[in-house]
């Protein structure tokens, strides 16, 4: 845990007085500082990444352990990794669930509205604290890399590269109206309570309709069809009621509830505001002018089936990227799994991200130079 | 009005004692009874297809009227068309709204489930009651075009041509995804009572959540682009509150508010049920036996942004019609709108139901010989 010595002025004009950042790290600092990683998680994520033992000391696996770990395309023998729970998250770090210190109870809604930015400013004071004053690279998938491109956009100087997965420098209507479909359920639920619920019945209704009308968009057409089809749970036949009977309709029903066990509706609000508020071209003209003469390089991978965030927005990153004269390697990735291809298909990425971070960390150690032109990975 | 006489067993096993069918008919029957055309709505529709006076006298515009009224594709002059609200609907037909006979009270969720084939049995009677033994087309979007290919399927003698856009021989796995998210919201809206809301409060949080969903999938990413992008409402800045802002987010709530005014919480889950259960295939080996040697002609259309009702699966029936050996023209329209283009592209669907419809009307009056070959509208 790292409290921010100096609050944090947010973006919104409003101001927090008192931040803690959970966060955990893997690995080594190595001598020159030169090996540092930053992993930014995605909505429901946490800093727990790669498998280890919790803040109780039990083993519990990481969210994204097939990429970050020993031997992994993120290779914790190699680099230093560090993952924190972001800026109005439900993990440890200051969110709507922790105590107000102005009124010693829940902020709930009265926690002031973050932003990616505001996310990747509170990350930033965390690193000072670890003595890191140069990211080898800024990591993380969906609003993971959100935060990564806005590292870019406002760190240029602290970051040598940035990998952005199944990610997006803005999301487009139908993905802001899913958000709102879950926001809806959640402020409607008579249990929210205007969001003083903590310590009473949780808005499980609400926040697991949220999670039901996600996974739905995390998945594809194809891999729900190949995981589900048609098929009926314990039965042969119809039931004729309104139980849950297509196995579809129980997968959701499972996820919903599991989901409520962990999560909480409040930050369910926070992250989905953050990721609609997000746009790297705010401030400037177009993303090209935000980034323009960039020193940061890109590595930038999409997946075929990802509808939530579809290759079209990357592939205009890399031409805004490549506008501004910066440097950018993309690929589009196979994969049938939607936009969990990027939990789920680790053999591709690590592919592209191995070679890519062994470069930077050979650059950073002044053993080749620099690499100064743009090129496709594929 | 049309009461059917002896009440009406279901695919379930239960049987409605008392079945009306609120139903209206737009043009004349000719001498020989060659032009009658039955229309069949979706999910939300009624028996107001095409512009005219409601059952109050009023003029009211119709569902369709686009495509069917007065010099239209599905020419009112020239063809008798006859529109009825479903089985289980909320405008006029018995639905799960209506007064049980035996008990005198509204059925809520004691209503029997119905399927696409008793909706379609019930317009059967319909039609005997009409004196219309033969149609000349059964013509529907969406579920009303389930309604269509189960006309061809049990009644291959009453009807010449079927005309099915934006449909499927039966929904994936997502689709019934996106249903069971709406009927979860339904079910657990704490006004919804377990169905028994009739006369008080309605679980309008519920069914806003439901057409909230659904709204989204009847879009496109790209028509949701055009139509709202990044836009928000009276104001240049973020509100960095949790009220509407974007243009998207007012656009949805605004449905969800409109369809709480005019639709039935129930209606809704019988209906996305019916949906759900359909497969044109049941009681079959495939769709190809189960319309083996059929002589109806079909008419199939699609739309490439249509990806609820995405064209991959029409595809797979034009393949199992012609296995069948059925005659089947398909075309896939291009347009932006997503499902909803069945109601917003009327001069792309006119290019290939006028001529469809004008030679089945010649052949039925004798005036041409039979088409015996099937071919690619395009």
């Amino acid at each position: 845990m790292c409290s921010l010595p100096d609050g944090l002025d947010l973006v919104s004009g409003r101001r927090l007085e008192h931040v803690d950042i959970a966060y955990e790290t893997f690995g080594a600092l190595d001598e020159g500082a030169t090996n540092a990683i930053l992993i930014c998680h995605a909505l429901s994520g946490d800093a727990h990444v790669a498998a280890g033992p919790d803040k109780h000391g039990a083993e519990k696996p990481g969210w994204w352990e097939v990429m970050v770990g020993p031997g992994q395309a993120i290779d914790t023998d190699r680099y230093f990794v560090i993952c924190a729970n972001v800026l109005g998250g439900c993990s440890g770090t200051t969110g709507p669930g922790s105590l107000d210190p102005a009124t010693d109870t829940p902020y709930g809604t009265r926690f002031p509205l973050v932003t990616v930015e505001d996310m990747v400013a509170a990350q930033a004071v965390l690193l000072d604290r670890l003595g890191v004053k140069k990211l080898l690279a800024v990591v993380g998938g969906s609003m993971g890399g959100m935060q990564a491109l806005a590292w870019a956009k406002f760190y240029p100087e602290r970051v040598r590269t940035c990998i952005g997965v199944a990610t997006t420098p803005r999301l487009a209507a139908q993905a802001i109206a899913f958000n709102e479909v879950g926001r809806t359920a959640i402020l409607g639920d008579p249990d929210f309570a205007g969001g003083d619920y903590y310590g009473g019945a949780q808005p499980e209704q609400g926040l697991a309709i949220a999670r039901m009308v996600g996974h739905i968009t995390y998945l594809s057409d194809e891999s729900m069809r190949a995981k589900f089809g048609r098929r009926l749970q314990n039965r042969g036949d119809h039931a004729f009621d309104f139980v849950t009977e297509f196995e579809v309709e129980s997968y959701l029903a499972y996820q919903g509830r599991k989901f409520v066990e962990r999560f909480d509706a409040n930050t369910y609000l926070y992250m989905t505001k953050a990721m609609d508020y997000f746009d790297l071209a705010s401030g400037a003209d177009s993303v090209a002018s935000a980034l323009a003469e960039t020193p940061v390089r890109f590595l930038l991978l999409t997946f075929t089936s990802d509808w939530l965030f579809p290759t079209y927005q990357t592939q205009g990153l890399v031409d805004a990227i490549r506008v501004a004269r910066g440097e950018v390697s993309f690929a589009e990735i196979e994969s049938p799994y939607g936009h969990d291809a990027f939990l789920l298909e680790p053999e591709e990425q690590r592919r592209y991200i191995e070679p890519f971070l062994a470069r930077a960390l050979a650059e950073a150690r002044g053993e080749i130079a620099p690499h100064t032109s743009g090129g496709d990975a594929q």
